[in-house]
């Protein structure tokens, strides 16, 4: 008999497409599921107030997200189109159905809403079940050093692809700002946390920034964070490489390092069951390859069947 | 033989439509023609620029404007369509071609350009002639009071129809703005300046509004007003019901004294010859039905052939 029970509040805190992959697993396997999502890398594009992890959250569990880890599935770019023909860059590509997901976040935001309530409105027109909060309804926006130069995060991630070396990261206002209405409330009414496979520095840490966030999970009891990391390396996207540079140690040491004194367990995939990680965190092996939403369910059953 | 002469240098007022269609038919006839182009009904809508008067005038001397007075013929409106899924009021309809109109103005204005450089290469884009100039790069929002109750000029227009009583006018920052770079130039060096058949309270007066413009049409030798009215009706819009709101008079009149000491003729349609108008300017019956493109050409030939 499994001792899985689907009666668990759980509460993911998420980048954007790990995150939303292990959303979608939990989505399928439990009932009292809160997502809370970075908003470090919200930005201003063609005056466009957006928002990548929560529209990945949100399209991942609504079921109609692009396949690239941005956008949503089968959307046209027609906009875009005509854009380039004014000769704007416009690398930051945008599919119509998402413009209006963003458009409609830029008019309520114009209009004084909170984007914790704009979210919602999101996801409660694709049918969501989950919620989905921001980590706050405050602007967060994180910087990026390389060498001399400071960068708005999709200056680094979407026009520069990611490559700079990254030496020092700030979550600019984070210290100001304060966690969305009911953030702080899910953490503590979970019986698990769970910390997404997702990029610590950049998608993680400026969750954990925001005051009362950090406190709210180290007073859980059970906090289990899942490596993004697959023999040392990150299936998608820098995370590997930041993590080095940021000084971390290599592999799953750097995971644990990373969020040291905060996590209950860390799980880490079956592939690297015996790299050697020394953490007060009970290490779990298990297949954390998560990309087919069969294999994802899989996991998140693991993951609440977890002794 | 006629005395029509198309090297002279004409400078038009324009409002939306009817200034555009005036500039179409002078852009069929003479070859140094700068439209400078009321901007008091810019707005942000969804968080973009919007711009009505100077796309309607940059797209209908491209060719390619929308039959309705407003956008881009043969637009498709998939982006409004999703947006409409939101449940966000998308009564302010932007199609998809016009939305990337909007989306580069907006990403260009935030990038620190100008309107009229921002303007200058949205009409080169689309292969347009004339010279194309907002009356200015600032920002002079037309409000409009109806009773007790200011609005933005689009509530006024676009949301509620423009079935208000307007009372009152207000253009917003008007007496701190400066001409956009090469207005003023354009005027002082043209042989005609024509006031295009446009709302004089709503679009023509938000540009003498702009400090140096006015002083420079007066200045000007010759300054031709071209009526919007028909039988004292204005054919779309309301201006005949503006002007008289406003307490100017009816019909020709109205226009008449609108722009008082500022013009030395007023062309009035062939079907109001007969309508007793005091003013000193001298009064010419054209027939100004101008919509199609070949009668917006004969209309303008005729104009630069009056004596």
């Amino acid at each position: 008999m499994s001792d899985y029970r689907n009666d668990l509040a759980v509460v993911v805190l998420s980048g954007g497409v790990g995150g939303a992959r292990l959303a979608r697993g939990l989505d399928a396997v439990c009932t009292d599921l809160t997502v809370v999502v970075n908003v470090g890398d919200d930005d201003v594009i063609y005056g466009l107030f957006v928002s990548p992890d929560l529209d990945t959250v949100v399209y991942t569990l609504a079921g109609i997200e692009g396949s690239h880890g941005w956008g949503l599935a089968d959307d046209s770019f027609d906009v875009m189109g005509h854009l380039g023909g004014f000769g704007l860059d416009n690398q930051f590509q945008i599919g119509d159905r998402d413009l209006a997901t963003n458009l409609f976040r830029t008019a309520r935001l114009r209009e004084g809403a909170a984007l914790s309530s704009i979210t919602a409105a999101v996801a409660s027109s694709m049918s969501v079940g989950p919620r989905v909060l921001p980590a706050t309804d405050h602007r967060v926006p994180t910087r990026v050093r390389s060498g001399t130069t400071w960068m708005p995060f999709q200056e680094y991630f979407v026009l520069r692809g990611g490559t700079d070396v990254v030496d020092e990261l700030r979550y600019e206002g984070a210290d100001q700002a304060e966690a969305a209405p009911g953030v702080v409330e899910a953490i503590d009414r979970a019986d698990i946390v769970v910390i997404a496979p997702s990029n610590p520095p950049l998608s993680v840490w400026p969750i954990l920034a925001i005051p009362g966030i950090r406190e709210a999970v180290q007073r859980s009891s059970r906090v289990m964070a899942v490596s993004p990391l697959f023999a040392g390396r990150a299936l998608k996207g820098p995370a590997d490489r930041v993590m080095a540079s940021l000084g971390l140690p290599a592999g799953n040491q750097g995971v644990a390092d990373a969020y040291q004194g905060l996590v209950t367990d860390l799980v880490v995939d079956v592939g690297d069951a015996d790299e050697p990680v020394e953490t007060e965190a009970a290490i779990h092996p298990l297949d954390t390859r998560i990309a087919d939403r069969m294999a994802a369910s899989r996991f998140a059953r693991a993951l609440l069947e977890l002794p």
